[in-house]
């Protein structure tokens, strides 16, 4: 090893945005088992911090993922031919309409990259997913935060942000929201959409679609060109580790991203297991009625603890950790959980201090979650 | 299927760098086989086109990936511990030097986009990856291309454009180059580096490096802080589907990187398979001799068939086609050699049109090729 080098350098002050990207904290991911087992010798592990889907994923993955294994030197396909069509079946849109992504995240990234410059700036919800902020500072752009409702967007408020600005490029709308699984109405939604000027991109995260299946507004792109709905395989459909998205968006939108995109962002297994899952919609059934399953039996728990609770339209619940001795708070309880081998979610980052987000797991998952956090809870 | 949409948009006159973007052909990838067996029903297909390895990839990659098919609905370990770790024993550079990437053109773009704002400029070589002008575009910065000595970088020349420009930020080196095959000696690179300012950013990209140990230019990084080698998985090591790369620079340099990166870049099966594939170095040794027979075998067929080629490091052969009928060029020849189930690849992006790209394949692929090429050129 050479020695360690200075983390100096005359480069980066000459770099554009820098200030904003180092003001930046990294994304805090959900920390993975294999670190908690490294970090702290923990080695019978839960981890409900991702919103994964941990029953995993459609048995019918692991042959597509098989037959590529031939090919596995070969560039996937650039255009995602196969998965495009299943994509384009599937939500009833032309295929030139989709855009692919390695993960949702890349398309998030995409879409700021291809509509938002520097002068330009970025709208959405307090306590919506924080790489929507994340994204505006790395464009060197403003990102305009509008204030929750009920911890759940404030559709009138945040109209009035992009009247206010009439430099905002793109709005994002998560729905389900993370972190704070808070749903809008369809009426709702459109009404917004049609407030705002058709130059403006509006942008639906419809990430956790599949748990609420009424928040579809696939309707909307019939209606409005300036409509962009974003999925992921990562969630419901239990390939996370594969990163699968994709964007529904007017064809002169996708046109523009597709130029955008690294025209081999997807791998081929990626593109091979998404189409796999894509057809398995009994496992999608399946994971929606555990889910609910598990979810109301969580909300009883939380009762019976004294916790409050948001209701959840997804698959994760944020919790408010609010213990009677006065220098506890979330940070203590989500430590405390670590070192018992329960991985849950800070929210630091939203400024939620009291406020742990907790997936659901699958029974034997959520009854030691409960157990560790009784006894975390009545031993404090 | 609703009805098309146009392709007529009031959002995108408002896209930053949008004319530039449009102006610009998407990046034209090698041929998929299943396309060509889509569109002209040809079933036999060799394709020589993407300089993947027609070997395949280690057998051990086979067994990292059957490991990771329970964990598929787990993010992958965002941080790339265990390939870092590797990597750095590898490379003789601690981890916190390494920036892994979706892919090595996650990089490339990744470092554009760090670096290289509106009114900056990326200088490059005529007859250099492609990708490099089409970065410049997308950051709507100047992309300037200095023309080849030979087929390769006049680095001299390129000084001098970096000397002229002050709004430099990166300048691209390709070593191995592609398309031409051509390699920069190691003293003639050292002192390029040396005479461009410390504020303009080297990356150089060494993707094909396994074909040409004596390229390796790792050493520099001990020397220069504003040094940065790219390097993928996708060549020698076979993983061309999978999308996996690395940069290695100064610890500043990863740290910027590693914040704009996309948090899960490279997936699960990506980050397994190219530890397991590193692990490997005697299936790269057998790559490369096999390479190098291959590579003389061609070479003696191209003589005896008349046509002219340029001397290459890497794993791929430009060759020229200079035929006697007048309104002949590479084009015809591409068209009948995939006609007849051979992809190979065309340069006209670089205004090479009387020359074709042909990757190095097996035995069985080169001798299709020459009796192919033959036939095609022997019936005109």
């Amino acid at each position: 090893m050479q020695s360690a080098q200075s983390t100096e350098s005359n480069l980066l002050p000459l770099v554009p945005a820098y200030e904003s990207v180092l003001a930046l904290a990294p994304y805090q991911t959900g920390k993975p088992i294999e670190e908690l087992t490294r970090e702290y010798g923990v080695s019978d592990v839960v981890k409900i911090a991702s919103n994964e889907n941990p029953i995993g994923c459609s048995p019918h993955v692991t042959l597509a993922i098989t037959e590529q294994l031939g090919q596995l030197s070969r560039y996937p396909d650039g255009n995602g031919y196969y998965l495009k069509q299943a994509l384009a079946d599937f939500n009833d849109v032309n295929a030139d309409q989709i855009t692919l992504g390695n993960g949702s995240d890349d398309l998030l990234d995409i879409l700021a990259r291809s509509f938002v410059g520097a002068d330009d700036a970025i709208v959405y919800s307090q306590y919506a997913f924080v790489v929507y902020s994340m994204l505006a500072k790395m464009q060197g752009a403003m990102d305009i935060e509008v204030p929750a409702q009920r911890f759940g967007h404030d559709l009138k408020a945040m109209s009035q942000a992009v009247q206010d600005n009439s430099n905002t490029k793109i709005v994002f709308i998560a729905n389900p929201n993370n972190p704070t699984g808070t749903q809008l109405e369809h009426a709702e939604l459109r009404e917004f959409v049609a407030s705002v000027p058709s130059s403006v991109l509006v942008v639906l995260d419809e990430a956790y679609i599949e748990y609420s299946p009424e928040s579809n507004n696939r309707a909307l792109l019939d209606e409005f060109d300036n409509v962009v709905i974003v999925r992921t395989f990562s969630k419901a459909y239990g390939l996370a580790g594969l990163r699968v998205g994709y964007a529904l968006s007017s064809v002169a939108v996708a046109d523009l991203l597709n130029r955008i995109r690294q025209p081999f962002n997807v791998s081929r297994i990626g593109l091979a297991a998404a189409a796999a899952a894509l057809a398995d919609q009994d496992f999608i059934e399946k994971t929606r009625l555990m889910n609910n399953e598990q979810m109301r039996w969580l909300e009883k728990q939380f009762d019976a603890l004294g916790l409050g609770f948001i209701k959840s339209h997804a698959n994760f619940i944020m919790v408010e950790i609010e213990v009677e001795m006065e220098d506890t708070n979330a940070a203590v309880i989500y430590q405390a959980l670590l070192e018992q081998g329960v991985i849950v979610r800070q929210l630091e980052v939203y400024g939620l201090h009291n406020w742990l987000r907790i997936s659901v797991g699958v029974a034997e998952d959520n009854m030691r979650l409960i157990d560790t956090l009784r006894s975390i809870l009545t031993d404090d």
